[in-house]
């Protein structure tokens, strides 16, 4: 055999179970957003760079974007997020929406990184926003929708957490610790790079941003506060509504969450997997008041995350809560060609049951019997029919039921009751 | 204002409304293909240019798409097409997949077109293919996979027809013709461009090409003779199997139809719409023999179509058959928020209602309740609830009708069933 051409490093191949698993995912995700009232809307999969440039930050435009000039020499960016394209959409129209705004989306993105467990070049990512609305309330119902998400998947709060935190507070305590305005979005960032690097390294990376071994210790104490949320009222607030709205149990607050994008202003938040085996987080976001004005529409506050297909995958994968025996099967039923001449009418067979509202395969030409029961087998139909000369002389259809290999022959007008008995009485075991 | 970031030429933003439309279409899809046994696929959206560089013909890769280099200086192509990756991906596990294969799939493409009215630089397309059956009775259960999809859009025969013909009948006939072996490729491509050329400049290219003034006339006899299908034995036996799956009205023989690709090899298909406004193809296709050697797997057989998003959306409209008002509310109920005191309470409402089983979206905030059931009149919804201090004093909740106008308290655990009755009561008008 020749060599195969490889595919795209980074990029995945989705054979039907694959499919499936990413189907069952988006009917989850688009279950629980609408039951929050959220409408589904999408944008382009290129963007000009000049969208991302201002605010998502520079190692995710600059390092890990997909670029490339088009014929005209403007660079074109494969979007790696959404949010700058929500808000454009958002500013193109303000006028004629009404906010407050629910949409949410499911689609591809593309970030230039080194492929490994957990992580693809090409992978889907789930959005979900509310904007026009700036309170802690508003950020607790994006919250409930995760969390109502990883419920409708079957993980409980020992396997997931919602790790809560506000930007506001902690720029007020960095402020009390010394840091100036200009030192606090490099904290920031090394806030969120704890976790990836080792300790030494990491207070090393403090310490050349300018932190005293003082400070230094200071925010290591900060950073091990669980009660500091007393302090942000908008933080109370918001763990009231999460009450109300009954995920308290999925949602805890972690002042070491601060999240890597520069454009958040207030509370952020990020799902983790309880494992030790997933160290990346399951999805992020945050309060982020001041794009839609960057981007040229008039101001108006926003909050939402992203969830990437892939973590959330593997935990679900880990945890045993993919569906087990998802059902894709390409039909329940296959017709079956007895010889040359009975070909017509077993097409008419197919097309007769498809118009009662069967899912029907045929086998595409004559061939041994045994070798087409084989082939439903493999495709995992429930019954297969078989119309030869004698079935054809009393007008009959020869019904084979693959589950008890029970065969019989009915009028053909019956056929599709007969089917519907045999799919009703359950899957093979 | 400040100037919005612009979008990049050619792709589309899709708003709730629009992206309704799509999601209505891709159900279409799937409805049709599982009701013949397909199953859903789907390939990465970047592939390596050498899948494309053997088969796909010079405008498609050349002229047509989006190329870069990567990081490796590997040329990456933004698929303009998916059979390649289908081959790609039949190829990589011959040996473990069952035969006939049905696949189907609906995602992204893009090619660097001039954007105008039926095209955009970034569309979606549906394919279905039939893989590992040479006989022309595949051909027609692909082509009857078609006919049955703008059957269930609502369009008739008198609105949209599938043009067919067989390369390996025209390879024959313009052998006859006196062309040689050499010439024939170009002159499919010449076919292929009658439409999209004035007669005269259609002639030069003729003449160009080498045929004589006889030839060319007699090349226009035979793009002429509407009897010639029944010169082929594949074409005859084609048209039985349509029958036999009660399409015929929808089909017809044209011998101009060739298809622009190069790996076509025998029976190929295209979906034309009736009305002049429309003069694109809504979909085409072909059986290809030799791609899946040609991607380095064993040789296969297979047939297939491609259906783009863009031309069938316009004549839906152009015929009225999509859908008129799309189901686009976002939530059916819209739980208000009376005052500050009683914002928790309706939070705890919504998640009761959910977890009931219904679509509820809460007004985040307090604000004048006016203003709340205006903005749930825009949204859409059918129902709007009210906790104040009253109703909170007795245990109920006041349901406001949106329809009639009419407004009840009932006790909290009586809610959702009223909010039923409600909605089953109909839709407004």
């Amino acid at each position: 055999m020749k060599n195969i051409i490889p595919s795209v490093k980074g990029t995945r191949d989705f054979y039907p179970r694959e499919m499936s698993i990413r189907t069952w995912l988006y009917n989850k995700m688009r279950q629980v957003s609408e039951s929050f009232g959220y409408q589904e809307y999408e944008g382009p999969l290129l963007e000009n760079i000049d969208l991302y440039a201002a605010k998502s930050g520079e190692e995710l435009v600059k390092e890990q974007s997909f670029v490339f000039p088009d014929r005209s020499d403007n660079l074109i960016t494969l979007r790696p997020e959404l949010t700058p394209t929500l808000m454009r959409m958002v500013a193109q129209r303000q006028g004629q929406l009404h906010f407050p705004l629910r949409w949410w989306s499911y689609g591809p993105f593309w970030r230039y990184e080194r492929p490994q467990k957990g992580r693809s070049r090409e992978f889907f990512q789930w959005n979900i926003d509310l904007i026009g609305e700036a309170s802690p309330e508003a950020d607790a119902e994006i919250v409930a929708v995760m969390a109502s998400f990883y419920k409708a998947t079957g993980l409980m709060p020992e396997d997931v957490n919602i790790l809560v935190n506000n930007r506001r507070l902690m720029d007020e305590e960095l402020n009390e610790l010394g840091l100036t305005s200009e030192q606090r979005p490099e904290a920031f960032r090394l806030i969120d790079r704890r976790d990836k690097l080792a300790p030494e390294a990491w207070r090393d990376y403090a310490l050349d941003l300018g932190l005293s071994p003082e400070q230094f210790d200071r925010l290591l104490a900060l950073l091990e506060n669980l009660e500091l949320w007393k302090e942000s009222d908008e933080l109370v607030r918001f763990f009231e509504a999460i009450d109300a709205l009954g995920v308290s149990e999925y949602v805890r607050y972690d002042p070491q969450i601060v999240r890597g994008l520069d454009y958040y202003t207030g509370i952020v938040y990020e799902g983790r997997a309880s494992t030790p085996k997933i160290r990346r987080a399951l999805a992020g976001g945050g309060r982020y008041d001041n794009l839609l004005a960057d981007v040229g529409g008039n101001p108006l506050p926003g909050t939402g995350y992203a969830m990437g297909d892939v973590v959330i995958t593997l935990l679900l994968e880990e945890t045993g809560n993919l569906p087990k025996e998802l059902d894709i099967s390409p039909a329940p039923v296959l017709v079956t060609v007895f010889d040359e001449e009975s070909l017509l009418a077993s097409y008419k067979l197919t097309a007769d049951l498809r118009e009662a509202g069967l899912k029907v395969a045929c086998y595409p030409v004559p061939a041994k019997l045994g070798k087409q029961f084989k082939y439903a087998d493999r495709i995992g139909a429930r019954v297969a029919l078989v119309i030869g000369p004698d079935e054809k002389a009393q007008g009959q259809v020869t019904i084979k039921n693959l589950l008890n290999r029970d065969q019989f022959s009915v009028p053909e007008r019956e056929v599709s009751q007969h089917i519907r008995e045999i799919l009703a009485g359950g899957k093979p075991s």
